[in-house]
């Protein structure tokens, strides 16, 4: 039996996404069989909407409705601390912590050569305009603790040595700490983690 | 900061689907501002022609996009057999598989006193007709081996004793097999499995 063309077409509309398989696509093409036809054709607004009502600003590169976006039109936010992120998504995370009350620049990826990513693909070479005006104070990078988040962060370390070492000298460059996240157990942590654990212990 | 509302909507959709939780609805939803706008408009097209361009099987009640289901349509297909499945997913499942060329009927459903789901909401009593015939000398009764599945293949057992015991006397009503799956180790195989193995063992 050859399934009905409608069902195929958003099964493999579904596959095409990260993290969702055949089966998975399939379980859930046919749950939205049941659902009012009100209901999908306001997914398939949202999806078309998607891109057409959110742009990316032009001062930090995060996808919002204005641009500015509302972090770098806040002036109420510390304007001397820029957090460099790998996709917008982390700058979600990071304010519904809701710990951070700085500017942000997102990268948008991280350099990975097998992949043809280098750093001209990325918004890293955005970012030395924004410090060269002497008011940014800390540039804390917080791409993931990947090896590809590790390498980009090295690479925009050495970068920014060399183009600001007379320009912003006041300039502090941090990278997020590693180590245990909150919960675990030390039992079950993977040697890497435990050794950065131990690199980044603190006085008390 | 506020979350773009064109982002938050297709995140609240996503959420909407079983299986899909808050971290994962953001990762997708993250995922689609990188793809170009005209596969979003297909996956937006694909989800508002899902209903529209399928139909109900009149006589299996199996989702196709003509009725009757190509299935019901085959006249080369074994029309002395009838497999019910709860769903029309199940279907797609088994003809893949391949091995099974008789027909289907689909509940649409099992019945689940606790979901308030009674025999009345599921296409149970529609196949009462289909067996009156008496072309029909076999019923697979393919519900799920879960607790609901279960109790729907009893209730049917019994809706077809009282109801067809003069009728079609020649009827054979069959339940799919239990035991260990293809692959399987009966080292981790539950207690339930074991004795569903042991009780439907076949002779060499």
């Amino acid at each position: 039996m050859k399934t009905a063309k409608a069902i195929q077409k958003l099964i493999e509309a579904f596959e095409r996404l990260p993290g969702i398989g055949p089966k998975t696509a399939q379980r859930l093409t046919f749950y939205l069989l049941h659902v009012p036809q009100e209901m999908l054709e306001e997914f398939g607004r949202a999806l078309t909407n998607l891109k057409k009502e959110t742009k990316i600003c032009s001062a930090c590169f995060n996808v919002s409705e204005t641009d500015p976006c509302p972090v770098c039109a806040d002036s109420r936010r510390d304007q001397t601390k820029i957090c460099v992120v790998e996709q917008p998504l982390d700058i979600l995370v990071i304010e519904k912590a809701g710990f951070y009350d700085g500017l942000y620049h997102v990268l948008h990826g991280v350099i990975n050569p097998l992949g043809n990513i280098g750093p001209e693909e990325l918004h890293i070479h955005d970012l030395l305009p924004r410090l060269k005006n002497g008011k940014i104070r800390e540039l804390i990078i917080a791409t993931n603790p990947s090896l590809e988040g590790e390498a980009t962060a090295m690479y925009l370390v050495r970068l920014l040595a060399d183009k600001l070492k007379t320009e912003n000298s006041k300039l502090k460059i941090t990278r997020i700490g590693r180590g245990l996240p909150t919960g675990a157990d030390i039992e079950y942590a993977d040697e890497l983690t435990l050794s950065k654990a131990f690199e980044g212990r603190r006085e008390y």
